[in-house]
């Protein structure tokens, strides 16, 4: 049983923009890395669904930006699984760089088969369920959060 | 003044992924593309701004994905002020296809400079400032949304 | 018949990187889009061809970067086909900023449909192939090219 | 003194499009990152110099691609130095997997500082310049590459 995943991001050139910094997209693309290396840290079924044509769609994504960071910055982002449903996986993820928190994400995703060109929900692969586990400290830190306010 | 932008969006064929669909990613770089659009088109003021090392940071992001889109489709989106600080403005932008909802994200931006390496909020460009309104609309919808419930 | 296209690309600021300059691999990005207009303007087939599982996969893309170009420009491109076969198109495309190039790039695409997860060369769609025609001054072009020598 | 790097990369879900294969431009992506692992192996002055405005702006680039790569699949870049001038670097590289080149390419690197907005050339810092030597089998591998022909 799994509930949380660390995953370290090199911040390449391309990931930069105008401003010196990480452009704010690029979170996105790190959650995805961090998500599908979790994934597959929990064995082969994964893959094996994707190759059979079962996705894990995201359907709701958010991410607040608390500090800026550059090129060159090595980042680290510890997610844990923040929900899960039959077919839905609820992950939160905090990015780190020197132990400081740089920006907080949620991503949720929904497992889909295609189905004649239509996207129908489909439980969670059997293997990759039973593997999976809501983390224990995932509702405190929902209150934390929620408490804190705004970032802006 | 202005408080909402209309702007579409040729799905392109590096914007899909192997389930054939927009990567999810994409909606924020449509929402960028929505927002600049959408400055340029109240004046010269916020491009000089950016020439100038004013930079809108965004500060908080999010988008939940209703509909799957594909490659060759066009998207409208309809972007609209939700909200408006000293140094921050609020977007919520509204993704059509074929008259259907497909997508509805928020975008939070702060104005900064960069003040030798660290970015420090100032206020939003005067004429800028002055062009930019909080849509009537924005409260009805927001309370609309909260109504619906989680889109997973 | 058709044998050029033009096409304009407003630069993102999601374009640029942390030397304030469109990242390179971003003119790739412009000669996909560039290359999916100029196929749409020819008629339906294209796109036709897309949805029934035939690809246009490049096998050779280069390009050479002549002058830096930032945020909030607008670049022309100009393309033209250099050279057909069957299975493939070859495209040239010179990228303009007033008035200057500032960066010049070839693309090649063979069509492929997709045989149970091998991808196996097929000829160009009918009316696509009809529309194509190799540009008259392709050869000038590259011949002039060729004696230019480097561009580093 | 340093002439070659592997550089091993997983071909990520984003990567891909919606012909199943990783989209062209990521490859220059990798290429990328595959040159930036390479520098700073090399010591810290690649990083100061970026730090301090000297960039390695890219001039040219190309990539010729071979067989499809798909998700979930690990591609192994050797990159190898191809020629040496004051202020350019080229690299050529070769993408393997498992055991067989699915594309290669080249890029040329040129070390410009912003002078006033203009990117001007200069040489390549001078610890990177001492640690960086062409390749030995160079030359060779261009006649081979040469005599090979076209890919498409």
């Amino acid at each position: 049983m799994a509930f949380e995943f660390h995953y370290r991001r090199f911040v390449a050139w391309q990931d930069t923009d105008a401003a010196g910094i990480i452009h704010f997209t690029n979170y996105f693309r790190y959650m995805e890395e961090a998500e599908t290396q979790f994934q597959l840290s929990l064995g082969s079924e994964f893959l094996e669904a994707v190759r059979q044509g079962i996705y894990c769609l995201r359907v709701s994504v958010s991410c607040d930006f608390l500090k800026p960071v550059t090129f060159g910055d090595e980042i680290d982002i510890h997610l844990w699984v923040r929900k899960k449903g039959r077919s839905s996986i609820g992950y939160e993820m905090s990015f780190r760089h020197n132990g400081e928190e740089v920006a907080r994400g949620r991503l949720t995703a929904v497992c889909v088969s295609n189905d004649g060109g239509k996207m129908k929900s489909v439980p969670i692969p059997p293997a990759l369920d039973q593997a999976l586990q809501v983390a224990p400290f995932a509702e405190a830190n929902a209150d934390a959060k929620a408490n804190k306010g705004s970032v802006a």
